[in-house]
């Protein structure tokens, strides 16, 4: 069994990290004020252990009672929870490939297997999935969406039917769904009440620039998050000063939907100029690109001769994935200097300049 | 299967909170400078995953390398973890009657037996103790040294022989140990040199009254370390925030000493008066005292008693405890106003008032 092979995390703070899709930005200054007010004598005592604050800040966000939310140590234990909670060992987890690679290796740690069900070529979802997960025996089914490594997003009408049609739970992993186009109106919430097998996993990693401070949630009826806040969650999982932060954060509404749309207009802007460099990048919903290197280019080479310029992307080097690199959206000047120094790596450019 | 009870955890700042062992002062003053000096935008990438800083730490604290430390979200994640990768479904965690009462519970969340070994009746540990444990074909023998509830201490060298004796791991749990008497030269580090099947378990909940910061830590060699580190562990599983102030907390030396003499000073004072009001109260080197009540006192209509006065102890109604409290050592004022409200609810101290 092999554990989870993380993106590079370098101490050099002039490296441009568009590797692990944090956001560019800095958080709201609403999570500063409240660690400046934080008075750390509180911290002696052991936190709330539901981290009831967040739970009620959150449950205002999206309109549903606080026990249908459930904070957890990053969206990753609410991941794990699943999988010890809901699985018995051998049981199968079922994913599309690709998928969010963290889901078969924390699988494996629960000895139970991954049944990949593959997209198909243009990376919608196969019309046979809920079949061929519920044909496995799948008791969790986990559709990241919007879709990484793709970007792309699935409706909330099909993912309703996958909902109704699998014998097990569903995780739908919203780590980037902040960055949606509100154009779009997607919101699965609503879905919530009709599916008692469906879980959403939102992060503050993403959307909230709070990578660092280990936030997750998950939404669902009570009954189904129950056993994880009751017996399998560790008592206190997450600490005082991420409940209390996290909460300022998901408070700040003004903020938060500046932040994604300054994400979304570089997005824009990227795939533009990716394009324009050869590479065929499709329409993302999220805070990255999936770009396709040109005919003859090697993407791990395209990493290598980036990385030695202190630019960190992140190549998969598996079937459908190979000749791609996943490009976290930067800030404009990060995005600038990401495709000054990509063109002279692919052909023709270096003719251009 | 049932989950953790955990203590109250009550939002009134009034009560007075006897019953979760946390620290009665406040944490250094070099964690409220570091809390004060932190960057928010850093939180915006994920954090160190491997929480090199606070290795280095502690490192220094404990004469070892940086690779014999590991870093966890609270002490229970460790805890946790040694469960789900060290024990297979069905296989048995030893440890001793009675002891912390979140080993069987997070065993039952890993479909895990707890063979539960049986004290002496002064609560020594049982000579046949890595005998027992053996036959039963344990995989992980749990002792919380200094114990819990009753805050005695074993030696070190009744613990190198179970370590030597014991098939399996020994998790000696030290959340506690910072409060033993200086005087005692009490240090397992040193043993673990000479068994790879040892594994020390810290905090900083309680010596270093972080409680809300969650942050445990496992010193053993590093071939211990090593499956939990690159696998079961979930992949950040300590926040920027933690790490950065229990990495100022663990380097001021000279404030945490004097925390621990502080408590020291004020179990001492509560032994003698507890006593004083005829409650048997052996010698503890922890930071809550063990509380047998008179002869004719039901030790749980004490505790609630004492919780409509806005104290809180811990009374555990089973097999060898009912008839005591679990009493954490509070500040000298906190001590005081216990001691005036038990008084009239023991026999003969109402005429004496």
């Amino acid at each position: 069994m092999r554990g989870y092979t993380w993106g590079e995390q370098p101490e050099d703070p002039h490296t441009i990290k568009l590797n692990t899709n944090e956001n560019p930005y800095p958080p709201s200054p609403a999570v500063a004020r409240a660690l400046q007010g934080l008075d750390v004598a509180r911290l002696r005592r052991y936190p709330p252990p539901l981290a009831d604050g967040f739970r009620a800040a959150a449950a205002r966000v999206h309109g549903v009672p606080a026990d249908w939310i459930m904070a957890t140590n990053g969206g990753d234990e609410l991941l794990r929870l699943l999988i010890t909670t809901f699985l018995e060992p051998g049981q199968p987890l079922a994913t599309t490939a690709p998928s969010y690679s963290l889901y078969p290796v924390l699988a494996a740690v629960q000895e139970c297997p991954t049944v990949d069900i593959p997209m198909a070529a243009d990376f919608t979802l196969p019309d046979d999935l809920a079949a061929r997960a519920n044909a496995a025996g799948a008791g969790l089914t986990c559709i990241v969406n919007p879709h990484a490594p793709t970007g792309q997003l699935f409706g909330a009408g099909q993912l309703e039917q996958l909902a109704a049609d699998l014998d097990g739970l569903l995780l739908v992993d919203e780590a980037y769904v902040d960055f949606v186009d509100p154009a779009l109106q997607h919101d699965l919430v609503p879905l919530l009440a009709r599916h008692d097998n469906l879980i959403l996993l939102r992060t503050l990693s993403k959307g909230y620039a709070l990578a660092g401070l280990r936030l997750g949630y998950g939404l669902a009826q009570p009954s189904l998050l129950e056993p994880m806040v009751t017996k399998t969650r560790d008592s206190y999982n997450v600490d005082l000063i991420a409940q209390e932060l996290a909460t300022a954060a998901i408070s700040d509404r003004d903020w938060t939907t500046d932040n994604w749309a300054r994400v979304r207009e570089q997005r824009a802007a990227l795939t533009t100029a990716l394009r324009g460099l050869g590479c065929a990048t499709p329409a993302s919903q999220t805070n990255f690109l999936l770009a396709q290197m040109p005919a003859g280019v090697d993407a791990g080479q395209v990493k290598q001769a980036l990385q030695q310029q202190g630019i960190l992307v992140r190549h998969f080097p598996t079937e459908g994935l190979a000749d791609r690199l996943r490009i976290s959206i930067g800030s404009a000047d990060e995005n600038a200097r990401l495709l000054a120094a990509l063109k002279p790596l692919l052909p023709g450019s270096a003719t251009d300049t």
